[in-house]
């Protein structure tokens, strides 16, 4: 990376090409990123966080003013210092999905700063070690630079009755295999790595709260997404092919799907101490991971609110197009999807409201609040999909191909039958039902679910945080047991 | 009203007492509110709003400074004047829930002042009338004094399908019958009157939005309870009747049920002219009716999410008083309620914390977000009550009654057969027992269904406020139609 | 019980005044059953079900062969010889929801003939015992003298997490206590036996599968409902003080709600050996519990089904009554309703179209089916009851009373300022209304939960009667797993 | 089509490869259906319904006795005699939805069959017509060959809110364009036709109740899929370009995905008289629609049950591979989707077992609990779904290709951090969550929404045939009102 500070999506793509990382997909490797088909459009996406910090009437919402320098700097780099800055990410959110109808990836590394930020200075508190001097080092090039972080925190898992040490590989965590004089290796493999193929640095975090014989597993640590040893191999999508053929039949063709997860191997990756922010502080992942998941889960309401408004939109159009878009149970059903998207970003917006300070001075969404946000996502998305299906029709499933547009053969039966009211040209609505198609299918459901924990994880966490002692007091007291009153 | 100010809980009651209202119930005229086992418990809950007003502990919540006066007041009588005074406000009702596990009935007042406060300064500015110097006068009357407003909206209607003016009888909207030098008689009814028959004050307004025909139906006035021609009939709740007679049976002995509605008539009522605050200005109906039902929709998820905590540790005690509690669908079943009741919760708070000034002056909550709170209410609750019965078992629907267990005959067996686990006399379980079937039976749900408007009024909010343009011009741009991009 | 068989109503009523049976409420004795209001509309319902026997309309629903006689029986004393009777069954549930819109309890006794018929031929093929034999010879009675009985299943079960010879109080499980050359005693609590205070017999069964140790709690026997040391106490039900006072805010004057459960204690009473058909066969009280639960479920979606039908008919004229029955949201609601109902009619005779033959010749219900359609129940009435309510509006939570309807000083207000449309009277419209409350209150719904098995019960069978292992093989074999294709 | 009748599956590929039908794919045209991986897997699946008819063991669901001939068929071209052929209808389905995971195809040809042979006859009886005796010559061709019919019901329909007639476009309705001597000449299109490009015959229906300005609309008929003008265009799927790679990404490598439809263009196609079976007769074009749609509709809870085992069966394996499967929240969403599996599956028992003669003879389900059956799926495939997802955890959107795994450069790793348990290789694992991907995504859920009628369509068929009177005057009767009792 040549340039000092990353400003421009030109900037951003430059920096991607030079960047000398392992990409691989479908089994073969991805010389640059920037030029192939199936990673263009998610770096297009993540190129409007670049893109609209430059513009100044999304400034407010898109920087912040460094704590550390008192610089401007990108929202996405950004240590939350008050309230106001935990709002604004949400909002920051729900106008980036407005934009780009898919995901910008950055919210991973953003959240992965915050988690760590706080935990090290607790780290340190308790054991005396610097992890947040050297943090706050790292992050002042994080924000410098204007680089893009990956949240690397899913280990694969293998059999998930046993613990990272107990399992047969031990390398289905990642942890430290050789502590040495000026640094640490690493290896193991983080699953599910959301924009990992375009990030410039890898944050690595524990997955899960670990015990004394698992000490080797705590641990965090800076990459570069280039250093020898790491390796990533990119995900398949649903539809994924399409992006290699055309436009039309993609839904969304400058951004495509949510997600472009990769697989993210560390093949014995060297890191210097300097950039070790966590190493057998086994009593700090289990609270590292629940910070991470907190950040993390603030953000679904605003991130997916903002997809539905663009899915509502999709179907309102998709009705018009067929005449039926003052029908009663039409309007009912669009009415329905706004207010499941209200419903959730109100979640976003709450467990930001109700936002605490750490010891460290960075500002904490409301945990409980923030699970609340997630789960409720974890259900609502299905039902979005399924009323976004309800209005679209039955063409979504069996529409023909841009091919078929576009052939001399079959063009002119696809522009004749497919054609719904008359001032609207065919491939507008083909066009439309192409993006509900996309915004609805398997990957966009399936990221819904398991993006920043599954279901479960968040069900375990209302019973730690539900304060059930106190509520059952108030029952008692109100049933008249216990002699109060 | 002897006493300047009502301060405590017994100046409050001396006050009613010294009320010469009308009142009937199942027939017959109530001599004394303060003394009638039906009202009895009403009056507790609302006596709450007074006592924890004066309790340190809560006082940042429970009371405000007037920005009419600098006076400290009851925060049930304050103008909201920034997001922190929203934001108060819903905690305050997530307290009051927890403490009376009940209705409190204070918030339509509040949300009527609030309401009108905003609406006679806009009717004001357009027609030069001074509709919003008169309410101030009388705002500060109820802040001083801190008296008890109910704020009465709901018109009893007729037949829906025709406007005020239509209906065979007028008289089903309340309505202008005459316009006299000093001031107006007005007359009609008003149903579901929360808390009517036990406060000092009456704010009408109307229940729709009007045209010009229907220029009579526009009137907003401040009414005493004990004004000529006004009279109150107590409406019948569920299992009301156990109000009379002990105290298990009642479920919450203290404070009894949601509700205590009364049909409100104005029997040719006359009110001066300086408690006149809208007469005719039909064009700002509908605005008072929105700004009204914003300020309520946004209670219910503290309200109701509160009244859940409740409902939750009565479930928590039920499981544990017959050995189930640590089983894994108990569990389950405890932690989707938490995520219910904070889901709501999330709701009031995200309106409250995206509130906006009006041009009074006065703080308003989001709209929209206001709308998707009482709509989950609209559903929230019936699941709760569902998960409520799940987990409190069949007895439930076939306990005997609080004489079975007193009586010589077939106390014993009671006793006997109706014990859980070996350390909770079999009382305790019964009193939680009925506490769930308070919380969860017909009146509790049914206020959840309508109050603050019926699922379709927020339903037509979404379309109105739901920005579908916008929605539709984002998916317009992003599946590549229109030029852009 | 001085006539030979019950035929008629009257028959029925005079069967019940010549009962000795004790029965309590409010901690009272009930002398006469046939004239305590809290009791006469149960036995109302339970009387159409030998009215309706009698009427030529009903009587290929109503009435059967019997296969032990040949003679004409009522079809509640009948075991199932074809998949006709089972489908014959349910539309007889389905037609007595329609005439009483309540309980007519008669199906818990239909249900425990059908098991024990089926039960007692296998105990005796295993063990050479002769229970088959007095069971039919105790049948034979039941259908020739046409009684009601009551299935006596579900004990009080004290600490559910021990079993019934670790409670601390063994009496919690009915067990035998002694045994004689005569017959046996025993001791115990049966909880929410419906139809108990009015029916003839009482039919013991074990609740639960039991171990060896517990042999003593695997006992099955008839007892006259006016046996020595047989007491009843009846529960409460929500607003059951509303029998004794008028007529409309009952909602259902003639047959009231559903249930009128009753504890039923069993101090130390004797069976004679001929009345007794499991005793310590603890190997087969499961089967026993399954068989009952399963004939028990496969009632629900017929029973419940029916009794929406009364509420979709009774919300499609509360709509009218205001005018609003043809809007939009409306009909979409009504239609939701019938969607409901239908789904639960369809499980209940899809079990029954699926039945088979048990090796006693008795017919079975589907077992997996029936689990389908009491699951169902448990969630489809609650939300029968949101809609009802929505549908509704919120008067059925604040109306007020009869007597207020009735009262001179109040009539002419609830007259005027209650009433709809114009052709309708206001008296019809409340009556509607208080039967929509009476349907979709507490005891209704917490019924439709727990009756037959609360619905942690059904998951317990699903995982036990799915057949997971097919479906895993099914899944390998398509995913290209094994070898196989 | 040499062969005289086709019974093997080598038979109806030989019958296919000699179709000389004119089918397009991505604008090209497809010269060998037999041939073409995107079709291949839709032919195999519906080869299945030959191939099991030959095997003795399915013998008896698979086949029946022509009414017409008394010759053993293939139950998909029967008629329905009785109930026990609509039960063995459902059966069948079931049993090939387990054999396949996918769609078979050849129901909609059944049905289409089965709504003409009653629909004509009822036809003649009141116009004197001779359509049912053609209808029943086309049908013994139908059965003596054994070819498989597509059932070309729904047009394209241009703008819902036209009439055909109205439309700027009146092609966008199939219509009779020419009456001649020895037949007529039919154009437009339908869509949405499963099975289209493997069938042997087109069975042209209407598509919605027409008046008599549409008469021309008003035509049924069938055509040779190879007849002149006839033109099909096989539209795309969710994930279909898997189907040209390789085998484990396509999830059921055999039998791919539920659908394979195609747009079918009558461009101008003659049809002789003795195959039209309805032309003109608009009056009975509305009771063709509902009778097609509900033994189409009867079919959803056996087809999609069906496929629900098969994913339950994925979902079960899946958790097992990562050692999670008796983990309590993963059992009890197991039983969860079991739960969903009987209750759609139970509808279509239901709406069979209560099916009825029509007055030609053949048996018609039950519509009203047919429509239920069909409601239930648009809901709960898509619950399914994310339980689905949420049991197969985030890699079904994430999971590396095919080629990644057999990749030199990145097997080892894809086979290394994918692995789970112990005992189960990687690719088993992939397998299975590609299978599950399979089942859950886009077009999966799709079809389950639109096919054999929108939501919409059945809510509508609910106000029809749900017989609102009877409800109302059963509520009446109950409330006490009009004298009854």
């Amino acid at each position: 990376m040549k340039k000092e500070r990353i400003e421009t999506r030109e900037d951003y793509i430059q920096s991607l090409k030079e960047l000398d990382h392992h990409v691989y997909y479908r089994g073969e490797p991805v010389p640059d990123v920037t030029e192939h088909p199936a990673i263009i459009p998610h770096i297009n996406a993540a190129a409007v966080t670049y893109e609209l910090a430059g513009n100044p009437v999304y400034r407010e919402l898109m920087t912040a003013t460094s704590h550390l320098t008192g610089r401007e700097i990108n929202r996405f780099t950004h240590i939350h210092q008050n309230i106001d800055d935990l709002m604004k990410k949400v909002r920051m959110l729900r106008l980036l999905s407005h934009q780009t109808g898919s995901c910008y990836q950055r919210c991973v590394g953003l959240d992965g700063i915050n988690a760590l930020y706080s935990v090290t200075y607790e780290i340190d508190q308790k054991h005396g070690t610097d992890y947040h001097k050297r943090f706050r080092s790292f992050l002042q090039e994080v924000q410098d630079r204007n680089v893009m972080v990956v949240g690397a925190m899913t280990d694969v898992k293998g059999d998930r009755s046993l613990a990272p040490s107990d399992q047969e590989d031990q390398d289905l965590y990642v942890h430290v295999v050789e502590r040495r004089k000026d640094g640490i290796i690493i290896r193991g493999a983080k699953a599910h790595q959301t924009g990992a193929v375009n990030s410039h640095e890898i944050l690595v975090m524990p997955t899960i709260s670990l015990r004394e014989k698992d000490r080797d597993f705590a641990v965090s640590a800076a990459v570069p997404a280039d250093a020898p040893g790491v390796l990533m191999i990119f995900g398949r999508q649903t539809n994924d092919d399409r992006k290699m053929e055309g436009e039309i039949d993609i839904g969304n063709a400058r951004f495509s799907l949510v997600g472009g997860e990769a697989l993210l191997v560390f093949d014995d990756v060297f890191v210097p101490w300097d950039r070790v922010f966590m190493c057998g502080e086994y009593d700090f992942s289990g609270l590292l991971v629940e910070r991470f998941a907190t950040y993390h889960r603030q953000n679904y309401g605003a991130c997916k609110g903002g997809l539905a408004d663009v899915l509502i939109g999709a179907c309102a159009l998709a009705t018009e197009h067929i005449g039926v878009a003052r029908a009663s149970h039409v309007r009912d059903k669009i009415a329905e999807m706004i207010h499941l998207a209200e419903t959730v970003y109100a979640c976003s917006v709450a467990c930001s409201a109700q936002g605490h300070r750490t010891p460290s001075g960075a500002y904490y969404a409301d945990p409980l609040l923030a699970n609340a946000c997630k789960h409720n996502i974890t259900r609502v998305i299905y039902e979005l999909g399924r009323l976004g299906h309800d209005l679209a029709g039955g063409l979504i499933a069996t529409l023909p191909s841009e091919k078929d547009l576009r052939s001399p053969a079959t063009g002119k039966y696809v522009e004749k039958y497919f054609k719904g009211i008359k001032d609207v040209p065919t491939e507008e609505r083909i066009r439309v039902l192409r993006l509900i198609e996309n915004m609805t299918g398997g990957t966009a459901l399936a990221e819904s679910m398991h993006g920043a924990g599954s279901p479960q994880a968040q069900r375990i966490m209302y019973l730690r945080l539900g304060n059930l002692e106190q509520k059952k007091a108030m029952a008692r007291r109100l049933a008249g047991i216990g002699g109060e009153e």
